[in-house]
């Protein structure tokens, strides 16, 4: 039997990654047969390895894990129309049940039966993977693979941006990560006048500087207050609100800083039972829209159009390392040390 | 010197509200002198009344209180073009400061040097006042007095549905105080296709019935998932939420039962530093928008079409109580008892 | 071979419509057997009975026509996983690529490559069809057949009536046909202001009075200024209009009486090359919307909650005529006369 | 009595402008004296100069013409909240009723009872002006007198390039006019994928070029179906059409390349009675909406915000020719003759 090498989660503790011999995939008359090219860690991956408590309570051991990929069709099941082998392909990790009012309305990103890959299932760090057809997005080939393998936490950090309108508005993004990160050049690209983003790490605070940001603030030396008054231009507060960094103390601060009518976009995962101050939510006019995942297929239309206009040089700069796939151990440790941006396994050779 | 009848708060303590001898209103050139015809009471003026922790932070005694109003046009100030004598009107409550960007661009109902009537200052309950020109809203005659005196909430209650389209969609809405129970009928007219009712009042589920809630739960005997179970409509939750109770586990509880990609608004005033699920709002992608006052004059010119279109004949039944503005102290008891809907004091003989 | 009796467009001349046996549908993986129970007939098919140019130009003979339908689910394809055999079902009858941008990010219908059923390819005046089960809605059984018959129809009315909001709006609807009438009561459960609708049918104009407009205009003896004067409401123009008529004058004429900033959706076939007063577009900033289908299947979803919260009463009354499918010439004859509103064919026994 | 020098329109033929003096200017309670630094000639000044037929039934001689400037506060009346003397100011030219539905629920620019300053009364192409304090936008003095004197004809290119959403989408303007220039440079900012204009004027399309344009279009030599061939990003047509042209065939062609559900702002001022094809923008479902004035004052806020974070580099570079207000005749060749951008005449001195 013929087989392919994968990095399976293989037990329920901290660590326990291992590149390990799985049976080459077959597919369904749905599904197409995937050769990976590149894959990035995502923050998910990390809690996995980690084995926290979310990890605990979801994961099934052993699991192939993984899910931000870009790889080339191989071959395709009887019944799929859209992609061809040859092309170029990445994929949106949540599968839907294409049968709720969400998913027959055009917005299966809000179907209550996600099942997730590489989370509730195997997933993509393997040598070739089955992967179902109506969950795939053609590629541009004009645009890097490097770039194509971070579409799914770039597509977050779009569909987060594109939550409210930000022509001419100040936007503040609290949390300097990867999607933080991301979010920056496309606010400006989308014509907002300030973009002032918070972190507590300077390495970070200074790429999101290069990447665009009008100012940035170190939340350990200096109130976001302190840096509104330097900043002249904004005078009754942020019209805007990206929360990027599941910090709740950064999520309290960012409601106090808020013009009223002010619309915050939640991606970070917060603190459960975290008390805000209502009063200001109310008194104030404030709205909070919680954001999960991508429009399936909006935001990646949407993103690689930016892209394809000029976000991808940006985008480059947030993808830090790269390393062959038998390196994941590297890779992992790289980016649980925080002084990273994305980082990428290689798969092509 | 002339003088008029006024409802006075007399001192800082529970209580303490008077009629006195005021002296008669004299009108700037961007005023006009109205002579009332029916006020309503708010549960701001019950606030003062109880003399609460809010109210004494806020209020300077001695004050004439109240801010819902009716009334005729006696004299205009020079500079006033938009009403004339003779004409009803009715008016807005928060005076706004006219140079701010939001009043400048047509949102001024989110200007934050807004001054409250009756809160910040002499307010409405007096033989005759002198109110800003540019706040009056010119009434439609065919339309009754009683009805016109509570266009303030009223227009809270279509500010508050008017915040998420709601054609065929599910809809809760916790708490049937008076102005949950005004969100029923425009929630009805504006095509609604189920509206369920939660409160631990008997007497306004059965009036919220009356006015046309699909069901109604009163969350001490029964949970709202055990209602959803009984109207087989609802599937996956309700798809918009109106908070109208300002009661933390209500608010609580509603997060739990909507539709992923559900919204709330919240005109309710939570407790301060209410810890909620937010995971739930993050993950089910749910929106939360406070909601404070209405919108000058969107609120009011829509509100309006509705009450000429049928709306007044429901809102007629929310409106319980009519008392001559000298038998003040049993109206404020009444309402004080919760045994009411709006209550209305008499001025006009 | 098992055969049945379909409706068929027999030879490219006027008329020339003969029940015919046909070979009895085989389903691909994809696909669902359908039970017809009723068709309902559509403007459509009276193009190819009267073969016009439209006709002359699409249509290939022979050719089974209609697709408005209800029926029962009878067996399903391996591959179909939303419908089950028994279930009632209606089906949309524009058949798209589902590879472009619009299909993958929830607008089907905007798509370019749309074949029409019954109109491109066979259609479903027939005992038993074979459908692409994406196409299919399930029905709400609590909801009558012949309502379901005209879900297709009476989407295009919501179609058109959501486009715009009309919450407190005063509407104009020109043309009063089956569709135009189906608007009317939409539209005033969407909290629509006033609703005038014109027409030069009498019997037409009395039928959407009796569904809810405010005032009728029978276009031959009274114009809409004059009209307007009457319905003292509408001072300045009306904000939304629906064309509904597909007649050029009364296309120009109510560009005429829109306010400023007034809205007009366009669901009539306008005559090819009309000219309008585009000065009147520009300087009072009307917008022009053009509607075509219905979308997949928001509107489906939003429809059949209107008619679970009470729309369905209305809609039977515009139903006027139902005929055995044998019957079909009667049928054809009474709809082309103008003297009906939808007519129904029964396939059940 | 003190007097000041202002360009009249001193009788009903061509040309017949001329430098007169007018008394100086006194103002009202909610007026304010304005000393002028810089005006801007728009295209309406060009039709007053050439007596055209719109000139001929609209303007009444004599008058002071010209509506774009920027000048600086000397005295406020004593009803004036919003600005101070000393204060750098540009005015809206559309003095409105403050009594409609639209002035009082924050569409001002939608009033029916709109008055031109420069049109139906006397402009601002003077040392002094009187001028209503409500129509005043503050600068911000780190913006250059020069922009600022075009803010009017910059606010038209943002108000229609902000009608629809461009974020990712693809963008026809057809025209290279100064409104039209302006727009490029905007779209940008906004995050269009590509931009493509067309026109007739060689310099212009290189201005276009040199401001952000994808692509040029000389629609003399070339066909946009052509040019789009070669831009092989727009597979389906536009999503967004800005006219900006007034030219009848220039919009006929535009309606033919634009994709499904495409939407269409139309600025330019097309020919009365203009026929279109209608089966186009129906059956594809296009939106067409008809662009006057600004809106007061979100488009001066946002155009602004803009200008702050950019723009006004490329805007300066729309502003060809700078003349002392002594030498306007030579001003008003230049911008005859179409050989030019904005053209801007100085009063500071």
């Amino acid at each position: 039997m013929q087989t392919v090498q994968a990095i399976v989660k293989t037990a329920g503790t901290p660590g326990a990654l291992a590149l390990e011999q799985r049976p080459f995939p077959t597919i369904s008359q749905n599904e197409v047969l995937i050769k990976i090219k590149k894959t990035a860690i995502c923050g998910t991956d990390i809690h996995i390895y980690n084995w926290d408590e979310w990890a605990q309570k979801t994961i099934k051991t052993p699991q192939i894990i993984g899910h931000e990929f870009v790889g080339e069709v191989v071959e395709t099941g009887a019944n799929v129309i859209n992609v061809k082998p040859g092309q170029l392909v990445a994929g949106e990790g949540h599968i839907v049940c294409g049968k709720c009012r969400h998913c027959i309305t055009g917005y299966p990103h809000l179907c209550r039966q996600t099942v997730g890959i590489g989370v509730n299932m195997d997933g993509v760090f393997a040598e070739y993977i089955a992967f179902p057809a109506s969950n795939l997005w053609v590629c541009d080939e004009n645009i890097s693979e490097d770039v194509h393998s971070v579409l799914d936490p770039l597509g977050n950090a779009t569909h987060t941006a594109l939550s409210f309108n930000v022509i001419g508005e100040d936007v503040l993004v609290t949390g300097a990560g990867p999607i933080g990160l991301m979010s920056v050049p496309i606010l400006k690209r989308l014509g907002a006048r300030s973009i002032v983003v918070s972190d507590i790490n300077p390495e970070r605070l200074a790429l999101a500087k290069e990447l665009g940001a009008t100012a940035t603030v170190d939340v350990r030396t200096q109130t976001i207050k302190e840096a509104m008054a330097k900043l002249n231009l904004i005078k009754e507060g942020f019209d805007v609100g990206l929360e990027m960094s599941g910090n709740g103390s950064a999520f309290q601060g960012m409601i106090e800083v808020m013009a009223n009518g002010g619309k915050i976009a939640i991606l970070g995962i917060l603190p459960q039972d975290l008390p805000i101050n209502w009063s200001t939510v109310i008194f104030n006019s404030l709205t909070l829209k919680g954001i999960y995942g991508r429009q399936m297929f909006d935001t990646w239309y949407r993103t690689t159009a930016l892209l394809q206009s000029g976000l991808e040089q940006e985008i480059k700069k947030v993808i830090t390392h790269n390393f062959h796939y038998t390196d994941f151990q590297q890779a992992f440790e790289i980016m649980r040390s925080g002084k990273s941006g994305k980082v990428i396994l290689d798969w092509s050779k």
